[in-house]
């Protein structure tokens, strides 16, 4: 053997570029950082840190910060996993408070999917996608197929399965929201295609907008790429925001005019403060209606999740998307690519089904059902107005009203002495104030860099998921002492 | 708009190419076409058809095929799903048959994840990643670390991982055994990346022939192709072999001295019927141990699974990989990976607890957790040896003895006429072959082809999951009348 060869197969400089190119900030070093001092915490090893626990404000991660689950929701997955528990119905109502209502519906999912254990079908298990299609009827008011409903490893591996089919070399381009969530512009780099960033108006309410989409549309045009697509998340993520009639309006048509699918991430849909929630699908239905012919072959998918609302089960990774629109052939090599990887876990299916159809009013679950759902939505308006309301007293901090999501996404504006100190740590500003934060009070958000920003303004993501207020009031602390530190 | 612009954004001629190469025929035609035939039976639709009940012989799903789920895994999956259960310790006890080491295992669990509807860290739970490792430990004789175990949402995710870190350009080759479970070649596929084929050897009982591997790399490097890995299925799917430990240590020679990547599937661990299963870990260990040096910079990852075995739940997603002598800085490349896709099933993980630690000799829930073990066992291993009896007597057919996995893989000699037919209806002959079985008896299995087998052979691959020996009959009466058919 020479001496010249590696020692390894792998190391860092031959491995897939484009895995290295990807950036995943939501679970960086910050987090990182802000396990270490929970592992700290947890083994009473915490005496030399300023705060007595670690608030993980970085990922929207519902129950890991307290939101309880829904009852009917896991008295019918208990069933599911231990089936004979049917057997004993009487013990199950009497003395465990199971309702009939419970049994029913777990003996309606295994006789859909025989066992939670079992794979089920690449594309979901048939009745599920049924029940899909009709919470999809219902939600909109147009009819929804179960054959276009492919139910997914929570909305993620949705989103990887559209782009792995559309990005069919270097120079395929998706527009992608800037400030995104980083698994759009991860995914497109692991896959050695482009992103075409537009801006989000941070004035407007974090709206979309079209002069800006167009002119990064014919930006990337110009350069040789090929837009193949356009993404938006809706409600935002990280923004908040929640997108009126006319934003959603204008980018189908604007994906009419330029044959672009639409990549419609509505995965907080039930996470709305201000206005109502309007689906992509049945905005184009009624311009279809509208306007006859015109949208005929635009080609939408429609992302949707169990991880977030008042579900919250972001643990057993369930999602689906419904494509609307797709050249059948294009569906059959979506099965195919979705095959590669079996079925989507079964129980997170399931999960699917009793979010899409819960409980009914008068039925016996129902009351508790209603009573907890309106409980975590309350709970989530009244903390995401609590931190917007200390925001809003914070100097150099500006942040939009809550409207949709988990998260708010203020601005701040750093002194010039923080920024040199953040450029000498070879850090971005806003990373630089987050590690403060982190370091100063165990709350762990994530910068605005993560995201993407407009070039000269600074962010921080958090969610508004963890329960009471002493967290915020420790951020508030930490503001007024970072800004005191820096101010020149 | 020109009349010369497409009118959808997507067809069949632009979407990704690497997508459309892919081919994984497990879940392909034959499988779609024995879905329809379930389907019209279930709706009592089925009179002009020769069989009553379809046998899906294609797939390694044992509790669709009536294996029963192992109950101490079930209850405690129960409790994580409703903990409020636990608060009814009597009443679970007294009327339900949960035991005591059932309710401390859900507690255990429950601390480690806090909510199985919450995000765990994306490598895995650290206190299940402990288990593993102490698993690996009991296994081996060799320690292992946590930081080490990835958990996986199933085997399948760990493989598409590590490919897509190794595949650094179309040049990167991986050594795939055929025949191979097409998820190796499907995902070489996506990845635009070579395969470079070996062939086992069907009369050494499946065995690795290292001189058609040298072979293989050689043809390979020739043409160009940079060669990174190997992947080795041990025990073999499809071939159903268990792997000598002569076999395993001279791959790990050859891959010392090409520096090359160990990928060993080993999913199939405990299902070994004749001789038993020895690890690549261990078998690296021992080399180490016994030419010191050597082995020292050789990179193995190795994968497991809950999927198969006794454990058989497959539709809960869950599986690992170690990793050993990796790079530190690939292994943050592959957490940033996986992280982008958040953290896999959480209840998957949990499976992977309990199958690593099952219930201990002298602990409340051994008796039942042993029996029903080894009635799965000895039930699989009965009806492997029954099948392969059958194979014995039919003409034409030749099988190897089982000795591993949930698979037999016959070779078949069909009559030029029905090779003929096979032409003129425009498909393989071992697929015509399979076809013609599932029209006549309604059991499904795979072609050969799917798998890749050597020029001039045909086989297919089915598995012995279904219980009764009725299907076997079917399939011994459809191959007397095929040959009969076609005979000259």
């Amino acid at each position: 053997m020479s001496t010249t060869q590696p020692l390894r197969s792998l190391d860092i400089s031959n491995i897939n570029p484009h895995v290295k190119a990807a950036k995943y900030a939501v679970r960086g070093e910050l987090a990182v950082r802000s396990e270490e001092y929970r592992a700290k915490l947890n083994k009473g090893d915490g005496q030399g840190l300023p705060f007595d626990t670690v608030i993980s404000a970085n990922i929207g991660n519902p129950q890991q910060l307290d939101q309880k689950p829904i009852t009917f929701f896991r008295q019918v997955a208990s069933l599911l996993e231990n089936p004979t528990l049917l057997e004993h119905e009487q013990v199950l109502v009497d003395s465990l408070g199971y309702k009939s209502d419970v049994v029913a519906r777990a003996q309606k999912l295994l006789k859909e999917v025989k066992s939670v254990g079992a794979y089920s079908q690449s594309q979901g298990a048939p009745g599920i996608r049924e029940s899909v299609a009709s919470f999809i009827e219902r939600r909109d008011g147009y009819p929804s197929s179960p054959k276009d409903v492919y139910l997914s490893n929570g909305a993620s591996s949705g989103v990887n399965t559209l782009m792995h089919v559309i990005c069919a070399k270097p120079e395929t381009g998706v527009l992608i929201p800037i400030p995104q969530y980083p698994l759009y512009t991860a995914t497109l780099a692991v896959l050695d295609a482009r992103v075409v960033p537009y801006y989000l108006e941070e004035s407007q309410a974090w709206g979309t907008d079209l002069k800006g989409i167009r002119e990064a549309y014919d930006k990337a045009v110009a350069e040789g790429t090929e837009v193949k697509a356009i993404a938006v998340i809706n409600p935002g993520n990280p923004t908040g925001a929640s997108l009126p009639a006319a934003d959603i309006k204008a980018v189908l048509e604007f994906a009419a005019e330029k044959h672009l699918v639409v990549i419609a991430d509505e995965v907080y849909q039930t996470n709305v403060f201000l206005g109502e929630f309007i689906s992509f699908k049945k905005a184009l239905r009624d311009l279809q209606k509208e306007q006859p012919g015109k949208f005929d072959s635009l080609e939408l998918a429609s992302l949707h999740s169990i991880s977030k609302g008042m579900v919250g089960e972001c643990g057993h990774r369930g999602g689906y998307f419904e494509l609307v629109g797709f050249d059948p052939e294009v569906a059959a090599e979506i099965y195919k690519f979705i095959s590669i990887q079996l079925c989507p876990p079964v129980m997170g299916q399931c999960f699917v089904e009793l979010m899409v159809n819960p409980p009914k009013e008068g039925e016996p679950s129902h009351e508790v059902y209603k009573r907890e759902y309106d409980g975590i939505f309350n709970g989530l308006k009244e903390r995401a107005y609590a931190l917007y309301e200390a925001f809003k007293q914070m100097e150099g901090v500006e942040c939009q009203e809550p409207a949709g999501s988990m998260y708010l996404f203020p601005t701040i504006t750093m002194p010039p002495k923080a920024i040199e100190q953040a450029k000498k740590e070879g850090r971005q500003p806003d990373e630089f104030y987050c590690f403060r934060m982190l370091d100063a009070t165990g709350v762990c958000v994530v910068a605005g860099s993560g995201f993407g920003q407009k070039e000269g303004t600074l962010h921080f993501r958090t969610t508004f998921l963890a329960p009471g207020t002493d967290w915020t009031g420790r951020i508030v602390k930490f503001h007024k002492d970072f800004m005191d530190e820096f101010r020149s």
